[in-house]
């Protein structure tokens, strides 16, 4: 039997026991991890300096050098989440819906664990213990695939995971690890139908279209964010000005952030080159239609290509438009269905927007910059769901959740 | 561009319309629906005689026929069905969540049609309409693409359809139906992740299996239904024997029908001769192992096959087990997590028999033919999901609903 094979049907099988583990045994064990991984330091960072040195001489690059690389602040912090994550209500058990029969049936649809998440990531050792520890939370088994330069770092986490999870009531086998990250194995895992109940990815918008594109197993997909603010013409200059520069500075490298700023045409004949100037001030790069590299310097040319481009840094496309409607149109063929933004006066206009727009967030006079599992209050995130079945915009525990039918008769039978 | 491109396309334009309908034009849509189909009773009856004519002359099965046959009671049944489908409630617009933030942020999480439903099925040109007029509830569009074996039926139907929608508030391009039932448009229809929110399959276990396999449109599984009865060592005679019997030769050819008998040894030592006895009178052909091979007469040998076989027919296979953990290791091995029911007097064996049974619907002391939309009260089902994400069980007008958040603010922006 292949690894992954191996790997699936042990977790598979740990699954079965922990829907019979409670909350406060779930709880414990993950104080456990959370200790052991503050005893433990000294050895993740020693197999963490091997990951960056074997980097280093490979020349991956300084940029994903920086997520791979771990220190006594980041462990700490890894800890803490943990810790948080004690703190929250467990979702398992609820019961969600109630029905009665005439015939005396009692109908209860309660949430359950999925079962076997598969998670294919990138170079950050810190979602090992994140989607572990998530997992675990919800009642969970997990198959964590992570990538080869992370590899030493990957296996010193889950060695700490299953010694704690030996000292608790749940399976250790319930956390398992590829070791095997040759390409073969992704493709394993994506026709592990038999014991993977979802597969998700986390990572750069590559891995993610890999993955929707050869998984038979269920996938979550998340991430990706072409998202726009749209000026309308009735909307305020302070409020327009500080919404559209915080969508799109305040951290250029996330999902939420903007690409591309819509003005309505009459706004833009009041405001536009003074906002221009702003975003110039702030040494954001734009790429403009023709009537804004008119009426504006230092523009370049925005070509079909921009409009669906996820720039992630300090550029932006701009264009201008004549109606609502031509905003939503343009957002419906080019965005990404994540987050939206209408700064406006007009109430019907906002209305129009938010209802015809597609997307798992849509905001009225506000920064698209909220779509976010913290900032909704969750207190914990698997991801941003960008599609539209199970779960769609920030996920919470409930993402990790199914459901069950729990019927009780007293020998009914169907006529 | 393909015609599976170009109705693809035409269907996603329409759901951006759908999106601001109301209940009420949806349901004046619905009605018309209804009226024109029974006004167009002999269009459609002779479009269907056409399939038949053609089904008889290539040698289709009589089975099958029947499925593809239509005659005035079956089109005013599916009238009657619209009819109760205009008085469900409406699930679009339900608030599913509220959350108010310190900063001012209301948000709303809602609930939203899903956009674009693709539906593959076979014989059945009931499915058109069906699929249809649930889409157009929940405020879907719909690409529709049946058999060849019916396709006269189903492009009549359809035409009713387009006709009484052209009357409507609603636009005709919000269904439509491939004219091409070519295995090629399947495949293209399999991969159109741009127009295509779901794909929902319905029909036998190959149709199932092939789109579960090849599919990168999010699928929805429905239908392989391999449940059983476990009769524990404490079971009444009466209502063990009585629920077996029903949950097998009610209704045979159903997903939610057993396959499967699991009786306890010390059970069957009291009254299994006269259990077996019971089918026997009823014509039920039994697999069993040995122990009831010594015990019984006329019983086949069951192999390992038996244990993984959905019958759908009077044919039942029977195992004896010492455990009710061996009984749950067997179900969530050879079952299809659709139904599974324990029949016993122990409380404490029920609730570890409902816990550890992997499936969607596991019942105590009742049988297992409940498991439907109806039978629930959900008023409609569009199928019995044996998955895990998104819906699981029968599914009623909500599984075709996904979310939103919609965000109201007065100039927040993220620190």
């Amino acid at each position: 039997m292949s690894e992954v094979r191996a790997k699936g049907l042990a977790a598979k099988q740990a699954s079965y026991a922990l829907v019979n583990v409670t909350t406060a045994e779930k709880n414990q064990a993950l104080k456990l991890i959370a200790d052991e991984l503050k005893a433990s330091q000294q050895e993740i960072l020693s197999a963490n300096e091997k990951d960056l040195q074997f980097g280093k001489e490979n020349g991956i690059s300084p940029a994903i050098l920086d997520r791979i690389m771990l220190n006594e602040d980041r462990i700490q912090a890894m800890a803490q989440a943990i810790e948080l994550l004690i703190n929250l209500k467990d979702p398992i058990g609820e019961t969600i819906e109630e029905i009665e029969k005439e015939n005396g049936l009692h109908i209860y649809k309660k949430r359950v664990p999925v079962g076997v998440i598969g998670m294919i990531y990138e170079a950050r050792p810190n979602v090992t213990i994140d989607a572990a520890t998530l997992a675990l939370k919800t009642g969970n088994a997990v198959v964590l695939r992570g990538s080869s330069s992370a590899k030493h770092s990957n296996t010193a986490i889950v060695k700490v995971i299953h010694t704690a999870l030996k000292k608790s009531r749940l399976p250790h086998e319930s956390v398992q690890l590829l070791e095997d990250t040759s390409r073969e194995t992704a493709k394993e895992l994506f026709r592990l139908n038999e014991y993977l109940d979802v597969l998700i990815p986390r990572g750069g918008k590559q891995l993610i279209e890999t993955v929707m594109r050869e998984s038979t197993v269920p996938v979550i997909e998340t991430g990706a964010g072409n998202c726009h603010v749209f000026i309308d013409e009735s909307a305020e200059w302070e409020m327009a000005k500080d919404v559209a520069l915080n969508a799109k500075i305040q951290r250029p490298s996330v999902c939420n952030t903007i690409e591309t700023l819509l003005i309505h045409e009459k706004w833009f004949e009041k405001y536009g080159k003074e906002l221009v100037q702003e975003f110039q001030d702030k040494n954001v790069e734009i790429y403009g239609d023709e009537m804004i590299r008119k009426k504006c310097h230092n523009i370049l040319v925005a070509t079909e290509e921009d409009w669906a481009t996820e720039y992630l840094g300090l550029t932006i496309s701009m264009k201008i438009v004549s109606t609502v409607q031509e905003a939503i149109q343009h957002i419906n063929h080019y965005g990404t269905q994540h987050s939206e933004s209408i700064i406006t006066r007009n109430d019907q206009h906002a209305a129009q927007f938010l209802n015809s727009v597609d997307a798992a967030a849509v905001y009225h006079n506000a920064s698209t910059r909220f779509t976010d599992g913290f900032e909704f209050g969750y207190g914990a995130e698997i991801g941003i769901s960008t599609q539209k079945l199970h779960a769609r915009g920030p996920m919470g525990l409930e993402a990790l959740t199914s459901s069950k039918f729990f019927i009780y008769g007293s020998g009914q039978i169907r006529n």
